[in-house]
């Protein structure tokens, strides 16, 4: 499985399952091959619409992935998942399908699904993920769902930079509330109040249209829907689905599908830039020119700012 | 006051207190005129005797330093003290004298009196602690004590930072045990039992002896001296004094006072290269750059980490 990286690419083009896995591991990893492989992807940008879904543990994330992406595949498209999750046991260099909820889309070759970390990526998470993206693009998803735990402000941040970002809550937890904590409310292009069927979903629903009702808005900016669904039943996915698309078009009407692409694409090599800078901050502590340049500043031979300015010209 | 560089540090060179307190704030402050006084004073490296004294909150670190600039005085040494507190009261910009308890030197020309903080600096108090010891050379002081609060690590390393290194306890505190957690232990060149009068006195010397004789130590190292003292009623100060010059005496003759020195400088040299690095990531931030190599790789123009290349290129 050590192929070079353009038979890699190509094999992950024609759909190889294998080789989008072992490109997705190649970015969790930090692999130094990774310029090359983010160089070979670069033309197929673009293509693929990227869901974002987060919400607080318990809401029903995993759920109601699983039913969007049957439901995509009954129309035939594509689907790519991404579970970020910083804190998931499943380590992601290893095989499909990891989860174990998600099994019954593992036999489906129009269906990848993967946990993502960030174990060597420069800059974490937020580098990694719209690499992710880009990897499973190039294979061809025609949807690719970021599922992220929503706890952290990174991972509201990644599912953010989605297309179309959902926020899940579910009834009973004061979820209103703790949206506007968690600093959701202002990322939500659609709202799904899972969980419909239990007491006080309808409250939950008020709730979430009052506080809506008193964000300002200018004409012609987007008015986040709010969804029922019982993913647990597969109830209301239809209409998730429906909010999407309304979603998608209002995005490409109004020209700002590109706007939040290009913010994605900045956030990823803003990552990356800060992640180099940050391995040549580390290099610092390893380098044979400290040594040298301390010793001349202790004699007064040179001082410490000229010292500095010969150190960073090294790196 | 707002003398160009070479005046001030001329006047500085000439013992003036007013020019020494402001290019002390200038180092407090990281000023951009910074690199020129570190040119200025690089000469004048070298000649001042750097004494570091920590310990916890409540041992007598004021009292014994105070203590400790009488005896330097006594004997006609000029004498620097930088108080090194992140949480002091004081803003460092102001009067010489800025302590309370040190009022009784402040009209004594021979000593400099200064509250550390490290406000604007590049690379925090590990580089600005010194630069304000440079200062201090270039002025004059025979000797420089660095007082910090002993409480973190950063403070920890700035005195070990020092020629000598003075590690002060005071019995009945399970004093030993806690210079153990602290990280004290390694790095004292003289222990001083201060308040030795006080019971549980004798327990604590025994306590520190004891942990000296675990310690491995090849022929010819240092081995850590020991020294009771009262400082509050000037009793032992002669003594630590002693141990101090015996302290010195080892570091001439071995070679390890240049080594040292070599020391404090690369630690200096670093804090200001990471101060800039850090600076140069801020900026990334507000540039201009980062939409356009955004905007390319949006459209497949470009790929993220050529696109992070062409940024980190225009830094």
């Amino acid at each position: 499985m050590n192929h070079d990286v353009p038979t890699l690419v190509g094999r992950a083009r024609a759909g190889d399952p294998r080789s989008v896995a072992r490109l997705i591991s190649l970015v969790e990893d930090g692999d130094p091959r990774l310029p090359e492989v983010a160089a070979a992807l670069a033309p197929y940008a673009g293509h693929a619409q990227v869901v974002g879904l987060t919400g607080a543990p318990g809401v029903g994330k995993s759920t109601t992935t699983n039913e969007l992406v049957r439901h995509l595949r009954a129309t035939g498209k594509r689907v790519g998942v991404l579970a970020v999750d910083p804190s998931s046991p499943f380590t992601g260099g290893a095989i499909l399908g990891d989860r174990v909820r998600m099994q019954e889309h593992t036999t489906d070759q129009g269906v990848y699904i993967r946990s993502m970390s960030s174990r060597g990526q420069l800059g974490g998470l937020s580098a990694a993920t719209p690499q992710a993206v880009r990897v499973l693009e190039g294979a061809g998803c025609d949807v690719i769902l970021v599922e992220t735990v929503g706890v952290g402000q990174a991972e509201v941040e990644i599912a953010s930079l989605a297309d179309t970002t959902l926020v899940l809550l579910a009834p009973g937890m004061g979820d209103a509330i703790q949206a506007v904590k968690a600093g959701v409310l202002e990322i939500a292009d659609v709202f799904v109040i899972n969980k419909a069927d239990r007491p006080g979903a309808d409250a939950t629903y008020r709730d979430i249209q009052g506080m809506l009702g008193l964000g300002e808005r200018a004409p012609g900016d987007w008015r986040p829907q709010v969804v029922r669904a019982t993913a647990v039943r597969g109830e209301g996915i239809d209409d998730v689905v429906a909010a999407i698309e309304k979603h998608r078009g209002w995005l490409a009407d109004t020209g700002n599908l590109v706007a939040r692409r290009e913010r994605r694409a900045a956030v990823e090599v803003e990552a990356i830039a800060l992640g180099v800078l940050r391995a040549r901050i580390g290099n610092l502590r390893e380098g044979t020119a400290l040594p040298t340049l301390a010793a001349q500043v202790a004699a007064g031979e040179s001082d410490p700012y000229a010292a500095a300015d010969e150190l960073l010209k090294g790196l």
